[in-house]
């Protein structure tokens, strides 16, 4: 039941209109891990420079996090340096530079290879399809993407996904990749490109899920602060994919709780910098925001009437 | 049961990335009644001028819709002429001549007097307070405002919300009129000035209530194919009303379905420019989408699992 996640270890220095965050642990297999963690079992794929300092791969080895794979190189980790507006839907970035991530090659161990629940963090297309050519046989495999790669490695991003179960992509990614402005054709073109279902992250505006058959659309859970919404999109699919992984099945009921979860854990972690609100989150704490999201968005008025 | 709806009746010149639509019908009394009238009796209190058309008179009529409070006055019918942007959340107004409307003071007929329902449409919140001083015992009021009142009618607008059970506005009304940015610290915000439920309407990012104890959030229906947004928002409030009307309750319950409805009428409206899409549309019609929406929010997963 394993889930292997393929993707970046980063230090971030955020800038946010709560305030500032210089060199915290960043970076999607780093949010998607501990997010997944609550769940079960997951595996991290990943490259970090001779900076990476011993307690932050300490603090994911505690939580459980398998870092066998962490792979440690000569060089500088990979480091982001971003500033959100007032409307933390949008940022700019200020500074990146890719350090080891460059010429990040990644190779599963034995093990890894069997594993049953893959996510392609947001890579190069090409790697994360040299990443599945290793997997014998998995159950599940999801896939992010970016802007960068649909404008610039726009044919490995197609051959990859009719291999992919799930792809997740943000609103604009989405309108990019299938040429249609209007979400709903975006989502039902990216469809006929292969994968079988499409996740559109929509930041505070929720989660629109496309399948076959199926249409299914939840808000974010509205907060009354966000700090820092860094990771937000990878702690979703970090849940995600653990509660799926975790269910065993992959029928559309499955599906649309595994979002909710997503979003539940996605609620949590923007309400502090970096990791630290996953790290000190309890399953009670969990739990009680699952109900008040089924609550929140519960039109059936199971409990109203 | 009946209704008593005070606003506008207008001629709008769309320009949409659909296309245009020279001079035709608009106003909030308009598609408010046309929605409202689909669950029971709607009744309006409005003005036009002499240009304005016994043929568009008569296809209210022919609803069913009660017209005897609609004024005819010496002058021009309210106009506006506005063009939308790729992104239908924005639009500019290209022109704007109040005509008759700029002087309008509204008179209720004895039987308006007596209505169970009134909403007050986006007028000066003075003139809302005077209709509404005219009306003996409503069992529900709602209002709806704008950018333009909370600006420079603010005091007028906050003596007004302790009278209303609910009050609809969009998003960045609800920032302005709370002064906070914060959605959730807005709308809870605007409870503290009075009114029972706020209805914060996000175009197509759907809506968001709050009501002393509880929260609701639902995400717009999502459409292929959005022609012309004009309206979106009367027409919410008009099956919103329609349904509570109907209903005869106003606990949670009958709020929640009646966003439902409101998001349903909504999502038709603006498939087609001005009225027309309302004007066609069926009860089987509406029963259907009905049954979508709570499937596309259904992540009970009653029909998944």
């Amino acid at each position: 039941m394993s889930i292997v996640v393929v993707g970046s270890i980063a230090y971030d220095s955020l800038e946010t209109p709560s305030g500032d965050a210089p060199d915290v642990l960043g970076g999607s297999a780093a949010y998607f891990s501990v997010a997944a963690r609550f769940f079960g079992p997951v595996s991290v794929v990943a490259v970090v420079g001779t900076d990476f300092k011993p307690e932050a791969r300490q603090l994911l080895a505690d939580r459980g996090i398998d870092l066998r794979g962490l792979e440690q190189r000569p060089g500088k980790t990979f480091r982001w340096h971003g500033r959100y507006h007032e409307d933390m839907n949008r940022r700019d970035t200020l500074s990146l530079a890719l350090g080891v991530f460059e010429n990040f090659s990644p190779t599963l161990l034995p093990d890894q290879r069997r594993c049953d629940y893959l996510f392609l963090g947001n890579i190069a297309p090409e790697l994360q399809e040299r990443v599945l050519a290793q997997v014998q046989n998995p159950k599940l495999v999801a896939g992010d993407t970016m802007d960068h790669w649909i404008a610039n490695a726009g044919d490995d991003l197609k051959r990859l996904l009719p291999r992919l179960d799930i792809i997740t992509l943000n609103d604009d990614e989405a309108r990019m990749l299938s040429g249609e402005h209007n979400l709903v054709k975006a989502g039902r073109g990216i469809l006929r490109m292969g994968p079988k279902t499409v996740l559109i992250k929509r930041g505070e505006y929720g989660v629109l899920q496309f399948s076959r058959d199926a249409m299914f659309a939840v808000p974010a859970y509205p907060l009354e602060e966000v700090v820092d919404p860094t990771g937000a999109g990878d702690t979703f699919a970090g849940a995600f994919m653990g509660y799926l992984a975790r269910n065993g099945r992959m029928n559309e009921s499955a599906l649309r709780t595994a979002v909710v979860y997503g979003s539940v854990l996605a609620s949590f972690v923007v309400e502090k910098f970096s990791l630290e609100r996953l790290l000190a989150l309890t399953w009670e704490e969990i739990d009680n925001r699952y109900r008040a999201f089924i609550e929140l968005t519960d039109s059936h008025h199971s409990r109203w009437t």
